[in-house]
This record gives C-alpha cells, structure tokens and sequence, in this order.
C-alpha cells in the first residue's frame, strides 16, 4: 500500500495520467457500470452511490429551486406549523358507534372505501368482492350477481373513507351498519372513524365475502363491538399516544406488526370487560370477545390507523406547507395528499408488493397495493419504525438489518422526529415524522410501507404480506402543482 | 500519511529502532499504561484489549490445562449431555398449590429463602425484612420483635429454595401457606415453584412488611391464586417456552423487563378468567385479578423463574459437566452449583449492584445483590438476552449499545446458542446458553444480571434495579473442586 501511495504522491501535477495505471485511484459517483469498467483494468475505484437531485431530472430541480427562492410562500415557516401540529396531535379512543350513525355524510346506500376515489368498473378484485360482501352484509343485495348488479347501477354512492374523516385497512368497505371506534385528537378536537378488525385469512377487506365472512361481521356489530363499547365507556377514553409509545418498546412498528399493541388493549380492557358480567352481560359472549382478540394480533390495526389519521389530519389544510397529509391505496391508485393543496388527490398506479406469501399462494396470485393503512407511514409509524420492530420481518421479509436501514432512510424524507414514539435500538431516536414532499422529490427515495397481499381475484382473501414503495409520478405531479399554485 | 510510511517502509531491517520516533507504531497488548507512555511521546498505538488467559492466575491456567487432559473426564461429552438437555426442556406451566402442600420437603415452621444457604444471624437487612413478615403472615409471630426472636430461636428452619425445587426473587422467602405455581418441564418430568409476583415498591421480597404488604399477600392467597388456578385448570397446560421466545421478540429479557410476558399472561388467561363469573365468582374479583396483573409488569417474573429452574435443573448431576445449572444470591453470598459436582455451593460476597434508583434513594441506601431470579440468566435470558430488550436501559441504566454489548459477550462464555429463543436485533440468533465454568475462569469474563435493588435495612423495599457482576472467586473456586474431583 505504501509503495504505492508513494508513487502517486510522487507523480507532478503536470504529468498525463495513465487511465489503467496501478497508481490510479477512482472516486465514482452515480452510474456503477463505469466503476466496473475500470475494475476489469484493476483499478481502485471507490463507488459512491450518488444521484443527482430529482434523478436528473432539470424540470423537478428548477421547481425545488423556484419554489426555494419564491416570495410568495415561505414554505419552511408553513412546514413548522404543520409538523408543530403532527406532534402535538393527541389521539384518543373515545367510543364506539355504528357508521350511519357517527361517520360524516354516510348514509344507507353509501359504500365507502380505501384510497382515492375511484368508479366501480376500475375497481381491482378484492375491493369488488369487499364491496359485494358490503351490500349482501347490508341486506342490499342477496348474491354476488344481484350486488355486481347494483354496484354498477349507480344506486350505489362509492366514496373513499378519507373524505369521511375516516380509514379502512386493505379494500376499507365501511357500510352504514358497520360498528366504528371513534377517535379524538384531545388536542385540536379533529374526529376520525374506522372498523373493526376481522381478523387474518377469509375476511372482507381482503376481498371474501364468503357465508362464514359476513356472519363474523354480523357478530362484530351484534356482540363485539357493543361489549367494548361498555368496556370502553366503563374505561373512559383511552390515550392511544402513550399505547402507540408503548408498542414501538415492544417490538410492533403499528402497520403489520402489532401483536404488542393487540396485548396492550386486552388488559387495558379485560378488568372492565369481566365486570360487564355483574351488569347482565353473559360471561361467554365477553369470553368469546376476549378469545377473538387474543386470536388476532392485527386487532390493533384498526385503532392504530385512525389514531394515525386523526394525528395528521390535524395538519391539513397549512397554505404553502408541503408535508404530506394523506397517502392511500385502492388497489388500482395510489394517491398522496398535501397538507398546501388542499383535498387534491396526485394519483399514480399501486405497485406490486414484495413479500411473503402464505402456503399455496405466489406473486401470480396478488392483487397490487391497496388500503388505508399507510396512514400509519404518514403519521410516522409503520414502515417508518420498522427499526423498533425487527421481528416483522419474518410477516414481510428480509432482514432485520433491512428493518433498521429502512427507517434510517426515513429521516432523509421528513422534517422531524417524534418526542414521544421513540425506537429503543435506535438510541430512543424518535420515529421520522412529517414526510416532505420537496425531499421525496429531490432525494428521490420513496416512502417505505409495509402491508398485506390481497388475492387479486374478489372472493378469497389474503394471500401474504411485504414492502412497497409508491409510484414517483404522484410526488413528481404534487410539486408541479405546489409550485404552480405558490410561485406563479 | 504517505510521508511517514514512505520513511518506514525504507528503513533497513537492521536499523536500530528509536523508541520515540514518529516512525514507530506500536501494537500493545494488555496493560493500557504502556500504551500511554508511547502515545506522551507522540507514538501512534493500537490497543488491543487483551487479557491472559484466567487473568495470567498460572494455577487456574494450570487447572485448565489438567483438566483439558485429564484421560477421567471427558468434559465436552458431559457438557454436550448438559447443553441437550437445557436446550430440550419443555417448561409448562401445570397448576396453583398451595407450599406446604406442594413443595417437597416443606412444613409449617419452614422459611425457604434465595441464594446458598444461610443462617439468621448472617441475613442482609431485606431478607431479614421478609423473613419478619412471612412468619407474622403465618401467624407464628405477631410483632416484628416477637419474629426476630423466634427466627433466632432455632425453632425455625430455613433453607434455599433451591434445596426444594423452588425459587424465590430478591429475599425469595416462601412460607406455608403462600401459593405456588407449579411448573413441570414436559421433556424430563421434573418440577420447579415459585410464589406469586406482589408488585414493586413495598413488598415483602424486598424486605418490607407492614399491614399493606401482608395484607395483599393474603389477598394473593385467598383470591388470587384460587381464581388463577381456575383459569388455569380451564385453560390446560400452558407452553412457558413459546411465551418465553415470544417476548423475546416484544422487548423483554425475561428478568427485569417482563411487560410483554405479563401482557401475554393476561391475554391468554383473560377469556378463562371472564368464564368464573358463570359458575359463581364474583365478578369484581375477578376484575381486582385482572387489575392487578395489568398493574404489575414483573408479574410474569415468578413465571419465567421457576420455568427458567425446571429447564436447567435437568442438567443437575451430569457427571464430567463443567454447566453452571445454579446461580443466586442470598443478599450476603453469591453461589454457584455446577452439573459434575453434585449440589455443592460455591460461594463469594454478594456484589453491589450498578443502577438506577428510584426518587429519593441512592446507592448508600442499597442491600448487596439478592436473589434466586438469577434462574434467568442462567437458563441463557435475563441479561444474557439484553439485546432483545434494548428499552430495559431505562430501568437499569446504560445504553441500547451497552445491552447489544453484553449479550455478545454472553457467547463466550456459553456453549450453544438457544434453538428456540431468539433475538430478532442479532438476525435470530439464540441466546447464549448452557454456561461453561471454564470459559468464565479461562476469559474473566463474567454473567451479566439484570436484578432489582432492595434498601439495606428491613420493612423498606425496593429501592432501584441495575446490572450486577458476581464475585470471581466462586468460579474459580469450583474450578478447583472440578479439577480435584475429575483429575486427582
């Protein structure tokens, strides 16, 4: 080593460089293949995975810097006020309702579901067979042809659940019948609704509506959801930040791992469950609520997702903020919110997820990226805390050092983080909070979400688990139109 | 750079070497100081943390030696004997008895306390606490002074817990009639007890016992336990050894972190609890139980104890063995037990513990390391398995790096990594297991504890928790027997 660092320290400035000589050292930034070429010629070369901003692309990095250098808005000041607004958010349980009754606008022939909006005939196969599940479950329709018929009727109102200040995991069917947990963020007053978790397998929101499918959602509003509306009014509202905290120490990142925050609900719950018994309530149907909980670690989805959206919905609507406020998946779109364009949906197609699958199930059978749930990834969970969660990647795949890289990477793409979720492993470091797009767009990386596969075809049901990183198109289109909305 | 090494790489070999000049770069072994001298005079120096075997002790090393020759022992069949039959255990929990009942060789004027023997007058201030307060909740002393006086009558026998299939945390004192759970390691038929877990703070394992405390130890008695071997008997046999590997994956070490364990616990009971109410317990008390729990994270500590006990007491009198299959702590002595030298003590002064304390004490307040719950640690968790359990620094003190440090330290000293317990954060790998009493004496390295802190005086209680080293000489102690007994 020495002998040859001599000769190069040796070589004058003026003398011609000799390309593949021993002496030569390389710094390569950007395209690998050039690296390669010169290792072939035993060079060294150091490779430095560097990207230009925005991937190269002239049009993005002079809207960045437009956007940068506009009088018109200034976008850091506004960004503080949203990201202000996302950790001081307080998300609280606060009771149970049924849909018609508490979600805003729902009515008896509405179907809501995940994602942005999107018409019955571009509908992928698991939302159409939530959606027939839905109107059987509503007595709206008594077989899949009668309700195929009448979802293409126009009868039937189609309405993502974000503009009802609601979520829903996977296809998000929410019907009028439906029990909802009811959150409040304590702090701004913001409500946001969502169902309850059926459970892994044959269940409607990954596109089942079998027999055995709508009798357990028939269960979910007759005994489960009125047993824990008495525990929970017994309880008193439930301060879902200190429990989200709580999990990221135990191993769950909120998304697909939540087999901590499940736990934690069932003995929060379980003294005021057992005293339903001395007020009337059989003991077997709060046992048999007790057993559906304890069978299902993704019970906490669903109260993980709208304390998520009622953190972030806090910080809609901030004129000239470009952090985004909603990401959500139909199965056919993906589609981003920001916090300074209002409702505005920027839509790109869903990916295809990589991932596990269950036995008998491969890639060929998965529907593309759907649901509500990367609300969890918006508020700073999820994908986002994989870190605090390593042992998910046996749910998702990969390694658990791919677990704490993801989350790392997150930071590049946020603006804060969290003073109250924090990840043990990570030095108690607090979960990357409040995505920005400007930095999506100019770093180039993506949003690392985790979430389930759903079989592609209506009727069956989840297939697996895994990562996915959304179309950049969305991002690309966002920035167009923040920066022509603030600078023009 | 290049200067420097140019000038050294052309010094001829038979050139004198200039201690001091700037040429000279120096690799030092050992002793830090050498290294410190050379870096005063400008000597670049690379220390490597290097330590003779058994601490350069020329016996120890010598016993090492004959032990590793001797043609009567052959070390590495017993330990893999030993190892197989830890890492093949099934600890399960089986049933609620009361101690008289249930534990082998107790009676009514029995007082099983933890650690190696010892006697009333050498008791540290909590165990003596405890004992006053288990023989006042018998009914055999009716005031602290009437206790002392009867313990130190000789009318009372006590004895370790470990001499009765038992174990007990902190002053671990077991009188007749507290309940017991009953484990059975389903592999070899073999048992281990424990009481129940009373909470922290003022509790009688920690020396305190005034009305409050014996009054909830008799509620532990007269509801508790009753309620809890109901669910238990409804419930079946439970698998300890999948709940232990699963809160390894949800952020406990199974010794001072135990929030998952006892979530678990509660989870898996709660719908067999909420049954009772059918056939006739009274609701509320079944809520008192379920409060409780959930009040009380170590409540899963006299769980992975005794499940822990009946695990590596399979290993107990392999002849040849060098696994240490007992450690524990009487608040005076530290002793271990190793599988080739029968039930044997060897013992050492019990260590002061590193830690963090509770508002208003400090390390002047603290009783020396006590207690049996070191079953956990030498079952191959507890603070062998710290890096599962990075949130646990907050209880104990140090860093997440310190507790990554600590368990991949652990490895040396053990001789199979666990094929079912295992840590997400190291990629799965097991925890180190089946601790070799060789390899302690031959690296100084020694087991890492989690434990609690205990105040020094009696009717206190607990006053922190932290990280404790125990005394070197008990290992090398027994490393002598081992020699004497195998190789003479």
């Amino acid at each position: 080593m020495s002998a040859t660092n001599t000769a190069s320290a040796e070589k004058g400035r003026g003398d011609p460089i000799d390309l593949f000589s021993s002496d030569l050292k390389v710094v390569n930034l950007g395209l690998e293949s050039f690296a390669d070429n010169l290792r072939v010629h035993g060079v060294e070369v150091v490779q430095v995975d560097w990207k230009p901003p925005a991937g190269g692309d002239a049009r993005m990095v002079a809207l960045l810097d437009r956007i940068a250098s506009s009088s018109r808005v200034d976008v850091e000041a506004a960004n503080a006020v949203a990201v202000s607004r996302i950790l001081k958010g307080k998300p609280t349980l606060v009771g149970v309702g049924t849909a018609l009754d508490t979600v805003p606008g729902m009515t008896k022939t509405t179907v809501l579901h995940s994602g942005p909006p999107i018409t019955w005939d571009r509908m992928c196969g698991p939302m159409r067979g939530a959606v027939i599940g839905g109107l059987i479950y509503e007595g709206l329709a008594a077989t899949r042809e009668e309700a195929e018929r009448l979802a293409a009727s126009g009868e039937i109102r189609f309405d993502p659940c974000h503009h009802h200040d609601s979520v829903g995991p996977m296809a998000g069917v929410m019907t009028a019948s439906m029990p909802v947990w009811i959150f409040e963020n304590a702090t701004f007053g913001n409500r946001a609704y969502c169902t309850f978790n059926e459970g892994l397998g044959k269940v409607l929101r990954y596109g089942a509506f079998s027999r055995e499918v709508l009798d357990r959602l028939k269960w979910i509003e007759t005994e489960l959801a009125p047993i824990m509306a008495k525990a929970l009014a017994a309880h008193g509202p439930l301060d879902m930040k200190n429990i989200i905290a709580q999990v990221l120490q135990m191993g769950d990142e909120g998304h697909n791992r939540n087999r901590a925050g499940t736990s934690l609900i069932i003995r929060e719950f379980a003294p005021h469950l057992v005293r339903l018994a001395a007020s009337g309530t059989d003991p077997e149907k709060i046992a048999k609520v007790l057993t559906f909980m304890h069978g299902n670690d993704h019970f906490f989805l669903n109260l993980s997702m709208p304390a998520s959206k009622c953190t972030v919905d806090a910080a809609r609507g901030i004129e000239g903020s470009t952090v985004i406020i909603g990401m959500a998946r139909n199965g056919t779109d993906f589609g981003i919110r920001v916090s300074g364009l209002g409702d505005r949906w920027f839509t790109g197609p869903a990916s295809r997820v990589e991932g596990l699958y269950l036995p008998g199930f491969g890639p060929e059978d998965a529907a593309l990226d759907i649901g509500d749930s990367v609300i969890t990834e918006t508020a700073g969970i999820g994908g986002f805390a994989m870190a605090a969660a390593p042992a998910i990647v046996q749910f998702v795949g990969g390694s658990p050092e791919d677990a704490l890289a993801i989350t790392r990477r997150m930071y590049e793409i946020t603006l804060a983080e969290n003073d109250v979720y924090r990840i043990p492993i990570l030095d108690f470091r607090g979960t990357p909070t409040g995505i920005d797009l400007r930095k999506i767009v100019e770093t180039g990386i993506l949003p690392a979400i985790n979430t389930g596969i759903a079989h592609k075809e209506p009727g069956v049901g989840m297939v697996g688990a895994g990562l996915v990183k959304p179309p950049e198109n969305c991002f690309r289109d966002a920035l167009s139109a923040f920066a022509e909305r603030y600078t023009n």
